[in-house]
């Protein structure tokens, strides 16, 4: 293992800091979160992500090509460390991390700048369940949406559970958490800003989404899991549609509703 | 809170048959599973189902109209059971059962049953994680398929989480689990059967799923949400179809990809 650190204590201020990363609170104190087993660490690297801390298992076999391949591409200056396995395993939030872990800044746009690219976008407001935000995430990355929106009061995009659940797409997509509704108002009300409009899935809409006219500029919006929208964000919506429901079920899962409408969305622009 | 059977031990027999719940071999044993929180035990009185048993926690307010409501439709012979807080938390999976836990009776039909049933069905080949199960199932029962099928090796439907995300989708779809490959092709041979077809989604078929004109009869198949179709599996699919990803990820989540296919299905059928 070279001359590679070896970390044996709960107490060493590393591995502080790491297991702190479970929190959102640390997550944001260091600018930083964790990405846990090999495939999350490999989408990140090929996405060109800087992994700025490098954990191993003492168990790991550090000499497979696999580990090896991860390790070529640290940046210059970064160095793996080695954990005992039960500190790493304490240091995850999966039952299997795999025995390696990394450390990657939080990178996030302005609101301004995702809300010029060109592109059809995402908007969260107060999607709160980490597996919906992390499917969601997979999807806006798999449709190449031109961004994804949080409102405040939505689950953290940088929580182990929805980085995860993305497989890798918080990495190709760019994101912006935590906006206000009164930053949505300026930036649709904005003369310098591009013209957008914030189009809605509602089971009582009485257009289907599929006889529906997306647009290029369109701002797809999800509400809460239980509550859906609260009434000042239903205020901003200018379109609403439905997405129709032949059984017995009131509504779909969250991720599902946003994935028919954007694959929709994405039906059109390829047959138009 | 009349001269109901009131439970503080963890010893008692009844607790312990309903902890058990929690595994799956015990819910095959005893023939029931476990539904916890007023929305699922409200979907499957409405469904029909009969609660045979009923478990209330000594904190909650016996009187409301909420709780009185789900007692007035228990079968004859029922009465509700109150547990000590404690035990009610020990017996429920979810971090918050909202004091209420009710048991119900496992109810599966036969293949041949669901086979000629008029209407798709979707067929989980190996389907492991929970979530996009319970996710599966309430798209299945949204979109009113005719049922659902799972192959040998595919999560458990009665698992508390995965009746949880059903959304009680579970107690309106006929089921059929842990069938063999084996019954799949005697189906598809069989002559006194309905002729259907199994379609699937994969990454590398060159149609896409809305070019596909799809029939009632045909059923979907979704693989495992890491390794896809074995390939015993996949030389039974006749049309296989993709969902085209112009962006950077590989693959779509398991339950965002079958609902996606499902609601292409549908509105075809709508639209004709």
């Amino acid at each position: 293992m070279k001359d590679w650190e070896m970390i044996s204590s709960r107490q060493n201020s590393r591995v502080k800091n790491l297991i702190k990363l479970q929190q959102k609170k640390h997550r944001y104190r260091q600018g930083l979160f964790l990405l846990e087993g090999f495939n999350l660490i490999e989408t990140a690297l090929k996405a060109g992500a800087k992994i700025e801390e490098l954990y191993l298992s003492q168990q790991l076999k550090i000499d497979s090509a696999e580990v090896q391949s991860i390790i070529a591409r640290l940046p210059a200056g970064i160095e793996p460390v080695i954990l005992e396995e039960d500190l790493l395993k304490k240091s995850a939030t999966t039952v299997n991390p795999q025995g390696i872990l990394a450390v990657t800044r939080i990178n996030e746009r302005s609101l301004n700048d995702i809300w010029q690219l060109p592109g059809p976008l995402l908007l969260l407001a107060e999607v709160q369940d980490p597996g919906n935000m992390g499917t969601i995430i997979r999807t806006a990355a798999a449709a190449d949406l031109a961004g994804l929106l949080t409102v405040k009061g939505s689950v953290d995009i940088f929580n182990p559970k929805v980085v995860r659940g993305s497989m890798g797409g918080i990495f190709s997509l760019p994101l912006c958490q935590s906006i206000t509704l009164q930053d949505i108002k300026q930036c649709l009300a904005g003369d310098q800003l591009k013209p957008r409009r914030l189009v809605a899935a509602e089971p009582r809409a009485s257009q289907s989404y599929y006889d529906f006219t997306f647009t290029t500029d369109d701002i797809i919006v999800i509400g809460n899991e239980a509550r859906g929208f609260s009434e000042e964000m239903a205020d901003l919506i200018e379109q609403k549609i439905t997405i129709p429901l032949p059984g017995s079920m009131e509504s779909l899962n969250a991720a599902v509703a946003a994935s028919l409408v954007v694959f929709e969305m994405l039906k059109q622009f390829a047959q138009n």
